[in-house]
């Protein structure tokens, strides 16, 4: 049956988009394990929707499974494969279809890196909102199967709110396209939305529209530090409100994360001295840098007067600005620090993160083998990410370490995942954050798109 | 068979909760038709979650269709009945839960008034930023059904965009609850996205989770001229960029919508000429009034200087804001100068409106029976309504507008609903905006999820 499925998708897609054997090996899943060969039956190489179309026709006609490939930066082993897989790597489908700069629309191709969309967009003085460390390798289709994150959330919404149009090729090779410009579209059911954060298994993502919005013209940015929770809930309020709509980042770093990332060993000075319970990093996206440095000046005096910061500085220049953020994004310092790290991005209410991080950082530390602890993350979003350091990688500590940073969730409504999703990782902590009535949901979903259950088998839900 | 079910859920609700003959009859399925009777097998009057799992366990074992009341507000027949389905009526579940100032949430229940919930909102200094003219009526578990729209989209979204946890009963009676306060959940599929904007078609809608934001500290606004649609889209552009995030209104008129709202029968004086062929009105919600009034100001001349706009005028206080907003939101006015009014709310990319409603407005009034066109409507989202004032009520001529309106959709990628939903009315246009593929998908969404077809029946799609 291998055989078969080979020899039908080569001639179909000709032999040039079909790797096997050997071309496969030089292959590899995940950005970050460059060194171990992939293992699949064939890896297949679509130049178009159609190539996907004819792709999944035939694996759907063989029961065979597909496992997509991106950018491969996903950090939930959603892009792991098994030897008895297809592989289609959207690679070659890279193109920037259109900067439309009145629809303020960008159309593209699912292989298209995140960061040459966002040039493409930045040449019609446009910006693309979404933003997160991996963009010069994540692809728009990844980032839109994920549903990913990052830091400007806060102003512009999470992947889903800035994808308008997508053109989606399901298990059985049907191609759904609606590569629309609107921004409102009330006709029936928003079938997009199923495919956002669906992780590949519902359907393939092959084209989307994405919504751009006018380049802010003045960027300020603002560290402070505060020495209690309740005050950084105080200090958001306050911001956010007297920025009224500018506000395009509120992160938090707890003391562990901020002293790391500025300490000697680190290539990153301190702004403010070390030492205060939390640091928290304001930016806003605005149309006037000097209204709205002073206006950042003003709310910061305020938070001084009303004692909900301990101290603060404001970045001069565009210079400044790039540092204060490298000590909240250079998360590859703490990594170093660590034997072996474990990556987390729950999601909690606001107001309990204090408490509950806190209490988690208490028995993680308390735990034979952790060796540190890295809080910090988006508290304007309730996503607070986590950095273990710990001294094995062995599955009884992953779990003891996933057990405790999991346990408060269910309890206090919160997610093992904001960003990343579930994938093969989290999959066994589902239900910890939903109810059996929601998984049985999702189920009944994921096979009435998928009865063959081809798309991904075996991540984000077990059928 | 009908007798049986209504005992089963007299006995099942308490016979309070189950109103039949003369006590249906007293009510009505739209709160603009109020003299006409309603005809239904039973209303049904559920005060909690629970009793509408129990209605929907009885009505599913029966096959007997439902459909929901909430406000009776919407505009696409979405709420119309026949003598044999079963109403729900959300009416008693009217409770606000929870307003949580620091997590910026609100719990609600699905028929809480959205005005009340606003006012709830209000009371911790919060806005619900969900607005539209029906406030007063509308409920908040219609607004989600329906994902309603309204004057503050461009800053704040669309109902879905509001939504954080939802909690929905489906076809069978299982009650689906994720009343969640966390902002970003990427725990597998996202199944609030399924149910918001459904139409009540998968599942009834008992209680949600509402995002609200800081109270904007300030309001300005601007009423300006502009003589050409191209230059419209450049002060759209122009503005949206020197707001900085601070843009939550850019509402376009055309010159026989403002002439009429302003014209010696209105009550309501002009606050520039009239005679331009467009009008804009700018709102922003900000942090610092005298700033953003200021920013107003130098952004207006800067257009004024690029030959943008015609003429100008800012509002100098609050009853100028009003004033402003009622020539573009009193559309009653408009509606009283017609004998017989149709109403559209129409999606388009931006560039290609000014092009399109000018030709769609010289097609109908070339029909015989069209005595006005009211185009207006919330242009940065690309969203249009147009009242068209005919002679009279006719299949016919209702249909010939129809076919006049939706036309030009197709081929520009646009939307025959922005807001208002497919309902009944629109039923026969949905494959002018969706593909077969699509409307394929729909159905089997629907089919996996009501495979009864109990959940308002011949609605939204026919299955």
């Amino acid at each position: 049956m291998s055989n078969s499925i080979i020899s039908d998708l080569k001639e179909a897609l000709g032999n040039e988009k079909v790797l096997t054997d050997a071309a496969v090996k030089e292959r590899f899943y995940h950005i970050w394990k460059m060194e171990e060969d992939l293992e699949a039956l064939a890896v297949i190489l679509p130049v178009s929707t159609e190539d996907v179309s004819t792709c999944m026709k035939i694996c759907h006609a063989h029961n065979q499974p597909v496992v997509v490939h991106g950018g491969l930066t996903n950090l939930v082993g959603s892009t792991e494969t098994n030897p008895n897989e297809v592989v289609i790597s959207m690679e070659k489908m890279d193109k920037v279809v259109e900067v439309d700069d009145s629809s303020r629309t960008l159309t593209v191709e699912a292989g298209c890196i995140l960061e040459n969309a966002q040039m493409a967009a930045a040449e019609k003085d446009l910006l693309l909102p979404l933003n997160f460390g991996a963009k010069g390798s994540a692809q728009i289709g990844g980032a839109i199967a994920t549903n990913a994150g990052g830091l400007r959330v806060v102003k512009y919404g999470m992947t889903r709110n800035l994808v308008l149009g997508l053109e989606v090729v399901l298990a059985d090779g049907t191609v759904l396209s609606s590569l629309k410009k609107i921004i409102k579209d009330n006709s029936a059911y928003d079938l997009k939305q199923l495919f956002v954060g669906s992780e590949g298994s519902l359907g393939i993502v092959t084209k989307a529209v994405m919504k751009l919005v006018e380049t802010p013209k003045s960027r300020n940015a603002a560290l402070v530090a505060v020495n209690d929770y309740h005050k950084v809930v105080k200090l958001l309020k306050h911001i956010d409100a007297g920025l009224g709509g500018k506000m395009s980042g509120f992160e938090l770093m707890w003391n562990k994360f901020y002293d790391t990332m500025t300490d000697e060993k680190s290539v990153l000075r301190p702004p403010i001295a070390s030492g205060f319970p939390y640091y928290v990093l304001v930016e806003s996206h605005g149309g006037d840098h000097l209204a709205d440095q002073e206006t950042m000046e003003r709310l910061l005096a305020e938070a001084f007067d009303n004692q909900w910061i301990e101290d603060g500085t404001i970045a001069q220049n565009s210079t400044d600005i790039e540092w204060f953020f490298k000590i909240r994004e250079n998360v590859d310092e703490v990594v170093t620090r660590c034997t072996v790290d474990q990556h987390f991005d729950i999601s909690l209410p606001i107001p309990l993160i204090g408490e509950v991080i806190n209490q988690t950082i208490g028995r993680l530390k308390e735990l034979d083998g952790v060796e540190h602890v890295f809080p910090f993350g988006h508290v304007a979003d309730g996503n607070i990410h986590l950095i273990v350091g710990k001294s094995n990688d062995s599955d009884q500590l992953k779990n003891e370490i996933n057990a405790i940073v999991y346990a408060p969730l269910q309890a206090i409504g919160g997610s093992v995942s904001a960003e990343h999703g579930i994938g093969l990782h989290k999959k066994a902590y589902l239900n910890l954050c939903r109810s059996e009535n929601e998984i049985a949901l999702m189920k009944t979903i994921k096979q009435s798109l998928d009865p063959k259950n081809i798309l991904n088998r075996g991540k984000v839900l077990d059928i």
